[in-house]
């Protein structure tokens, strides 16, 4: 099978000082599981374009097939991600023609929609379509800033914007088409039993056996607490398969198992949720 | 002033697959941050033990006074966190007894409290004071496993629990005296101006100006939608200095200057909402 792997490289101080939650990384990282892709790593870094560097070279040494850079794509002084990669991959960081052509295109339709006189492509507009040297720019269809593709060796980089919508956009037009092809029909299936009246301690040896049993089950546990404060345990179960279809299987053998051992254990098994 | 780089370490495959959002990096870069630390970087691995190994590694190459790590000490096969750390740093993984006299005393706790007949030190429970030789175990308030602590050269090592409220728990009564006494009274301050009817791009230049004249703030541009689909720029300013009072008087000169630019340039200013 070839190579799933997907590192995420999310860029921005605002994820670092807790001012915003990386709702980015859990939406890509969710996407690509689900497209059948292993995401191996998330790394957070500060717009500093040695951080950048530093991290850029890192997962490279790695060697996923996929790195998803988010953020630092905008036109103020502190969006670095192109300029810190460039420099990484020691390449040029310079003016694109056809990321030139998409920025000049957008300004265009905010002129006519907003009857403004006209835009003038000041510097930091241009510096939206500065990339580094042999990238492409992606289609953004939500605002300005294009994204970005390249390739370094085996690895495939997409920059997108930091902004959700915008990153959201690029991903599905643009990356999805790419992760379908080379996951190809590899399924990523997932559902969750509720265990109550049994503790994590008493529960770990059956997850043991199962997990034995069904070596391709990935099965972990999350205590939560119900409303009425009596502890829960929720048995999260998943699986990649090659099709759907044995995915499926496979899963439900583990969650009958592990159901029946929790039974003969004086647990009790809330109905299963598959989500 | 003390090295007061943080980094945190999240381990889970439940944040590689995109179920959980990751609340705990971004609770705890939020916590360090007020606290008068630098959270460099924020890195997600899975549960495997040479995930963790070679996560941790990379870490403290850099140096940072303290490691976060979360997740991962619970009884279940999955949590692999101490072990990952004692195989890393190539130390004995073996019962604490100080650890083992916290996990002893909460299973007594329940016994009583749900008139239980007697919780056996089983395996699984056992796991829970397993610690990395030399390391200490930390007090949890709320749950079970015991938090962890222990040092590498300059680097200080903390694991805390994945469970949100036990990870708080811990981090409030251990972590943050620690945390206060290396920042001394550093203090970060943050607040936002809202810009309206003028672009990011056009800002851009105007916040570079503000950003030369007042070296110690760091300014971010966020643009946002209103409900009215206008679109409105967020200007984060922030600062760390060595006394409230200066942080505070700095922050409001930079907001001031860059009001009055922004009126200049026929941009609005929405009142100014300090966090």
């Amino acid at each position: 099978m070839a190579n799933r792997e997907i590192e995420i490289l999310c860029i921005g101080n605002e994820l670092l000082i807790g001012k915003i939650m990386n709702t980015n990384a859990s939406w890509l990282a969710k996407k690509a599981t689900f497209l059948g892709m292993i995401v191996k790593r998330i790394t957070v870094v500060m717009d500093d374009l040695e951080e950048i560097g530093k991290a850029l070279h890192e997962i490279l040494l790695r060697h996923p097939h996929f790195i998803i850079i988010t953020g630092g794509l905008g036109p103020t002084f502190d969006d670095k991600t192109l300029e810190g990669i460039a420099k990484a991959l020691d390449r040029k960081w310079e003016v694109n023609e056809e990321a030139l052509a998409m920025v000049r295109q957008k300004l265009y339709s905010f002129v006519k929609e907003r009857r403004l006189e006209k835009l003038e492509m000041t510097p930091p507009r241009l510096k939206m379509a500065k990339l580094p040297r042999d990238a492409s720019p992606l289609h953004n269809p939500v605002g300005t800033a294009p994204g970005v593709i390249l390739e370094v060796d085996s690895t495939v980089l997409i920059a997108l914007p930091g902004v959700p919508s915008e990153m959201e956009a690029i991903f599905e037009e643009s990356v999805v088409p790419m992760l379908k092809k080379v996951a190809g029909k590899a399924s990523f299936i997932e559902a969750s039993l509720f265990a109550r009246e049994i503790g994590e301690s008493k529960i770990a040896p059956l997850i043991d056996k199962v997990m034995r049993e069904n070596p391709d089950i990935y099965i972990k546990s999350h205590p939560k607490l119900e409303g009425n404060n009596e502890s829960l345990l929720e048995l999260h179960f998943s699986t990649t398969a090659k099709e759907a279809k044995r995915a499926k299987n496979r899963l439900s053998k583990a969650m009958m198992q592990l159901s029946e051992l929790i039974k003969e254990n004086e647990g009790k098994v809330k109905t299963a949720k598959t989500q």
